[in-house]
């Protein structure tokens, strides 16, 4: 039970949900690893590890480095900026060119859709997806279940609130992919014009009321408004944004219940998020970052596994 | 005694002498450990050490990455361009997520004086300030300090004069605080618009005429005339600083006394120093740069003991 | 035999055959080392090498940051951008001050042709020239005959054809040097805009009919079209150029003989190679980015020794 259905973690998609409890269950230990005042283990020595970013991410790049160094695998960073990419190079001849150093492990980030995807059906290496466009993030919505399942036991029948801009969210998607395998029941929650019409099809409720989502749900994963991409033209704006879907601890607290609040960073304080709820005993943010590197360990040890 | 009275490395404002007799100390150590053969030690394996870098600087950066990976540290690196903080995070958030991931120790650059400090009271880490604005540079402080009291003895009475822009450096407040707790006596040069008028109250000397300064000091502490920085509007003109300020290989000789030239670096070779002066027999200014390490070896060693 | 005549690798230039066949030699070691499961040896161990890297070059850098991690040194990368070097620092000083923080060996790629060769005469350390403008690559030109020895056995009396854009291509002058070293025939061929009139004088043979050169070789040596120097003014065009010099696999297939394909790396496919060509069983292009490993931890052994 100790070994994955899929040689690459392309998507959550893809993944049984006997994958994703060993995913869970091996970054359980690991965990405990990085917790000791020991927090390397040698279980990848001698693999090579290229962490190939064709978009800027320094938390996610962090994460799985840090991942990499204490599993004590080989590391070695690529990022377009200054790359043969910008030289006119194909993604597979540039991927192929990394292997033939004799790279074991990829984890890529890239604006493509599909992109991990296409790769891993070229190359021999595991493919790692560390986001790819609008699509997929797969290990942060592994951590979001590390996350919860840590804090609440079982996911099964846990009701599940996804709220913000679920249209430009790898994460919202991985997320509902994720929860769902594991048994738990999702709403998504924000303006209709950041909600895609198709989601209904995936079994999920959809709400456009914030104080409906919050008295629904156990966990709240509250996702950030991407101030940086600019095409995104918001509508409502951010300032409605924040008026009518901004969460503060006011509100947590008038519900009388436990709820957990998640944010996969980095947190537009003000916006989706006031500062006091995000800083509150409800928030369990900066779990999620150090659960993170224990479930990209896992998923980088298993993988090396197959 | 081998203890520090601090747990973080902000300013050298907020060491006691015996703090600093004890970094110097200790950097004596790791000095002859870096000219051996091997030049690791064990020190600090299992500690994980992040360089989060918000301004630009290799060489500042490399003197420290250097450090930590001879203290056997594992070693992560952050720098603003391409991270989170373009996407609207504070700092505080940027740094608690680093810190999530297991990381022991912060060593910082920012261009906000104080910033380090902030940080130093929200976070459980030990902070090096690696520089923050136009305030404090402690660590180049303390290599000046160990090169001075390694070419000359013991510091007390001994006559520093500090030439060039102090108000736009932080190596210049830095050097005051450090070389006067030794027990030095400090006289600051340059044209009274790159002197601040407050000086005067720190106990310093000031002196608008290099070769008066010159005569004077048993070490000139030159610092660099930074060109990149835009907003400064330099008056006099370079080619007036030059001309008054400039010090070169003759004025030197000519004062037929032992002196020691010193400079931060980089050097801009025919502004504030010629050629000749920087090369010539007076100069240190490759050894203030190799006991950069060693004395960077020492404040991360001692700070991870606290 | 295991010692090299030169205390730096500047260029294939100064190299004699003996230096050349001890680095193929060494580097053949080295290439069943990291075909191993276990791809590391400690032969650098308490080496400190500098990657200073005044020009972006990823895929040549990712290969000696690997080459160097292999033989266990110690790495430190230094990239012009952000650096000292725009605040009006000299190439000297730079490279001092990294040497003054113990750095044994330095790896330097530069614009500027002469640029290793002006250091290596001012500095202790050992220089390694990754490529000087328009002038030398000699690991390129070394891992290029380490391929051509590993296909064909000894190159005495082989014909070797250097296709494409020889004028702005310091694999090509390399590359002449070393294959004239080790006995092969050699023929330039490309438009007369593209190929320096001096070439002559080096003994090499020159045509401008790229059936012509198929014809006659046994390695065609494919360079690329330099897309990204704006500075170049192309004539022919790129489509002229892909018209007339572009190889595809049909010309290779209708030669009826035995070629080996070869090519450094970015490919613009489509303009100096069609996809078919790039990918059939003549090429060994991945072939050379995986020796390229092997031969710079040769080189970087070799020299370490010196």
């Amino acid at each position: 039970m100790t070994k994955l259905s899929v040689r690459h973690l392309l998507g959550i998609k893809n993944l049984n949900e006997n994958d994703i409890q060993t995913i869970l269950d091996t970054a359980t230990q690991f965990k405990e690893v990085i917790n000791r005042p020991i927090k390397k283990v040698p279980s990848l020595r001698d693999i090579t590890i290229a962490n190939v970013f064709f978009e800027n991410s320094t938390r996610t790049r962090l994460s799985f480095e840090l991942a990499e160094k204490r599993l004590s695998a080989d590391v070695v960073n690529f990022s377009a900026s200054g790359s043969s990419v910008t030289k006119g190079e194909t993604l597979l001849d540039t991927v192929n060119n990394i292997l033939a150093m004799k790279v074991d492990m990829i984890v890529m980030r890239h604006s493509s859709p599909g992109a991990p995807h296409y790769l891993s059906t070229r190359i021999p290496a595991n493919v790692v997806n560390a986001g790819d466009g609008t699509h997929e993030h797969p290990t942060q919505a592994l951590l979001d279940a590390f996350s919860m399942r840590e804090k609440l036991g079982d996911l099964t029948g846990k009701k599940i609130a996804i709220i913000g801009d679920i249209t430009h969210s790898r994460v919202a998607l991985s997320n509902i992919f994720c929860l769902q395998k594991l048994g738990a029941e999702i709403m998504v929650c924000g303006p209709s014009t950041l909600i895609p019409k198709h989601l209904g099809e995936l079994g999920v409720k959809i709400s456009h009321n914030v104080k409906e989502a919050l008295a629904w749900c156990d966990v709240a994963n509250v996702l950030r408004i991407q101030l940086e991409r600019q095409q995104i033209k918001y509508f409502p704006s951010l300032r409605e944004y924040s008026l009518y879907y901004g969460i503060n601890k006011a509100m947590l607290d008038d519900l009388n219940k436990e709820i957990v609040l998640m944010h996969p960073g980095p947190i537009n304080r003000g916006v989706e998020l006031s500062s006091d709820a995000a800083d509150s005993q409800h928030s369990i943010i900066l779990d999620q970052v150090e659960n993170g590197v224990a479930v990209r360990m896992a998923v980088l040890y298993l993988l090396a596994q197959q």
